[in-house]
């Protein structure tokens, strides 16, 4: 497919460039965690990352749309409702949000032994 | 000791947003990425990270010498020598880096696919 090929094109030469333009900010990668524990509403998904503001919150989700990151899912009822899940291209940024909460996980382990 | 008890309050509760408070902007990934493969000068850095200004390299390495991730080792030469490299703590993080390699290389690889 030519779309394929252009967004190849259009992609830096380093593998770990390409990951961090998909999820080069803080917000997508939080939306990712919390995508990943399954489809949530917008204001579920406000809440659950905690200090994001709506403005801020429905810039990256498009964003993330328009990487194939995140499906974006109408349903035409009073009041409408709208939900979010991430696409298999999302789910499979599970290692990578992994490898952050291990991380970030071990390194407060070790904080800890040492203000003890 | 106090400090790494202050630190510890200072993070947040999530360890994915603790890794990404570290290492949450894409020149500060690209830094870890660089000093992996052993100790630079400023000028090597800044030639291996590609598009990056001096002003912007200094303020991310600055602020990765005062979260312990990067040591900064200043020789007394004419013309003076300023070499960087990662400490123990910023090496740990290579399976993040790693996991970051690994997904940008397989997304390529499913997009030349894609593109045949």
């Amino acid at each position: 497919m030519d779309d394929a090929k252009r967004l190849l094109d259009s992609l830096p030469a380093c593998p770990v460039e390409t990951t961090l333009t998909l999820i080069g900010n803080k917000w997508q990668a939080l939306i990712l965690r919390d995508l990943l524990s399954g489809t949530k509403r917008f204001k579920e998904l406000q809440r659950s990352i905690g200090s994001i503001s709506q403005k801020v919150l429905t810039s990256n989700l498009r964003t993330m749309e328009a990487q194939g990151l995140v499906h974006r899912q109408a349903y035409a009822e009073v009041p409408p409702r709208v939900e979010y899940s991430l696409t298999e291209l999302g789910r499979s940024l599970k290692p990578v949000i992994d490898a952050l909460w291990n991380w970030g996980e071990s390194y407060k382990a070790s904080l800890r032994a040492q203000s003890k």
